[in-house]
């Protein structure tokens, strides 16, 4: 009866959220190789970026005041003291009443303070006309203006975005500091599972959560190994369990057995570890375990292939983006939406509800997909889930939702 | 004077999407290495699954017509005639007044309609009472409930979720008919542009977009081969081209002056390629090309590196996609929000303008960041962007908006 001790989805993630991880290990990987990566440590920016004064356009680098009041009827002349060309050092000086043709991106030439477009003048003997007023600091891009030496460019824990990429390639970090990538072992158990590649016997089915699982945490950048399927039996687990003793968290998935949950905590208690929850407050996903075992944190995961991918995504996903030294928001962004349909539920029990969602105008429309959590093809047509709090009995159509992503 | 012909972004997309591209072609991988891979055949389920009607709960196999008006009070009593056990074939009939006990997972014994949840049943000697009506087909997964033998499981040109190879593993298709990924070619150009393991000499700047771009590819399952930066000559451009010969589609990527864009068209017709555009009404992003060069699509994107990203978000990726042999949305999926201030923008040009997204209770906040287009910094902060339209004259605080993912 270890259901009337089942815990609210609140008191599992405090549980989960507070087992305590070694700190870890830094490695540093090539730049083309670091997004999705964790950063582990703060990039200081050693130099400014830009490193001087860029034009922003194809012009004439001028003295702003000169251009006052030009207009197309009364143009600024300006006499042309030659031009910079991209990629060149230049020693020119921009005096009163002179101007410096200069590239896109070249280097400004110094005592300019803004750049006419090369459309809004005209060329003249010896000289530009210019055609319109410039504001001072027009088109110029300065010295330290996206980054400034000795900032923080980024953060310690920030998952690295190609952009990110881009402000490490830009000043020059191209050997990237990164916390070395999460193990995470999967057991398969359950002795009506096969292997995938398996025809099963009658009575039997061949192994989805494995191949589910496994893609949730590669999709956020951990590594998996698989240590094969377990019978129920106590000792296969234990000697399965054994063989992922390396790895940084321990998942056993796959049997749909109420008893197997039973053979989980026991196989986790042999080997010297200790459970720590058994039984979430949750549909579907009732008979989860969470455990310690060598000090690294186990998940039992309920049999039935969509109740296991909701856990995955409530539970281990958050742990693993710990394990991972990810800093910022545990759970992923959502999007709003409202309900076409009324969504039957019982009072009491966090319920999670697979959608789909369709955009009309300006609305985002989402739609239940009823179906048992055995059913693993309406998580392939679903675009995400909703949760129903437990202090509700449902929700009614025309309600706004938070839509949950699937990953 | 290109810009006189500049296309509006419709009219790009309709050039770029009507592009005509080889079919893809197929190979195996195996199930593992299928997520994120595109499926390039339906995938028809041979069997159904589940292949029997199996319990979902712990409990006992019933007809559901001998439970009704079953209570606490006045229980109905059914003789018990073993039980099966998971992953075990059964050849117990459940008659008239009787009852077989059921694992989760089990193979339901013939004669059954409906299961009682252990938890609604007392056992008695020979016997159990029920203490609850079951409805018929309560807590059963039908044969075929899931796949039924005959039906297209999954569709050729979906990119496989984790679920979906779920499905995949549930049918037994361990070996997975996938498009070839696509390999993009890149040279970046510029002669002020340095490897981003060098240090810049003064005038010169790093190689940020091989960088943002390459990753902004690999996140989409692309293959990227890079040729090297190019000096801004026609015959280094040529030359560097000619080495992604056997690429897929070509960018050529880096330098920022507008004299460029005319390099990388006189380089593609040197080679023999056709320019199909030549300017964007779009900021930024304004000096993008369009050619097609043995066939093969090739984009000369800005240099500036926010306009660089927006023009592979807006229009490499969509035709990338179509490369891969992806069916369906060619944009991924926006987010509704509300502006926290105005944004100004020039009536007559589509404007893409970078915004932080901040969750506000149901609300979602959406603020622009404004800075130039050279500025890498703000895309690695920003969550998303917006688009002004052409036909607007910038957008107002408190505007409904739709932000886009920066991916």
């Amino acid at each position: 009866m270890e259901f009337l001790t089942s815990l609210t989805p609140e008191q599992a993630l405090k549980v989960i959220n507070t087992f305590p991880l070694p700190s870890p290990d830094a490695e540093q990987v090539p730049l083309d190789q670091a997004p999705g990566r964790v950063l582990a440590a703060d990039i200081i920016a050693r130099e400014d970026i830009p490193p001087f004064p860029r034009s922003l356009v194809d012009g004439y680098a001028v003295k702003a005041k000169d251009t006052y009041g030009a207009r197309e009827g009364s143009p600024a002349f300006l006499l042309l003291k030659g031009a910079v060309a991209v990629g060149e050092v230049t020693e020119a000086q921009v005096g009163d009443g002179e101007a410096v043709g200069v590239a896109t991106g070249a280097m400004l030439p110094a005592g300019a303070d803004g750049v006419v477009m090369e459309e809004h003048t005209r060329r003249a003997a010896d000289g530009v006309e210019v055609t319109h007023t410039v504001r001072q600091k027009e088109h110029i891009c300065f010295r330290g203006e996206d980054l400034e030496a000795g900032q923080v460019a980024l953060e310690k824990g920030k998952v690295l975005s190609p952009f990110d990429i881009g402000v490490l390639a830009a000043l020059g970090v191209v050997a990237v500091p990164v916390y070395r990538q999460v193990l995470v072992g999967i057991v398969s158990s359950g002795n009506e599972i096969v292997a995938a590649d398996k025809a099963p016997p009658p009575g039997k089915v061949r192994d989805i959560n494995t191949h589910t699982v496994s893609g949730l945490l590669r999709n956020r950048g951990c590594l998996v190994r698989f240590a094969g399927i377990a019978r129920d039996r106590v000792k296969d687990l234990a000697e399965k369990l054994t063989v992922l003793k390396g790895c940084d968290m321990l998942l056993l998935s796959g049997g749909s057995s109420k008893g197997q949950s039973d053979f989980m905590t026991s196989a986790v208690e042999l080997l010297g570890g200790k459970t720590l929850f058994h039984g979430l407050n949750i549909k579907p996903g009732k008979p989860t375990v969470f455990a310690s075992l060598w000090d690294k944190p186990v998940f039992g995961l309920p049999g039935h292939p969509v109740s296991c991918a909701m856990v995955v995504l409530r539970f281990v996903l958050p742990l693993a983006a710990r394990l991972r030294g990810e800093k910022g928001e545990v759970f992923p962004r959502t999007q709003a939406g409202t309900l076409s349909t009324n969504v039957p539920s019982t009072y009491g029990i966090e319920e999670y509800v697979r959608v789909t969602v369709a955009r009309q105008g300006n609305r985002t429309s989402v739609t239940p997909l009823f179906a048992k959590s055995s059913v693993i093809s309406t998580l392939s047509r679903a675009d995400g889930y909703i949760i129903v709090r437990a202090g509700k009995e449902g929700l009614e159509a025309g309600e706004e939702v938070e839509v949950y992503p699937l990953g």
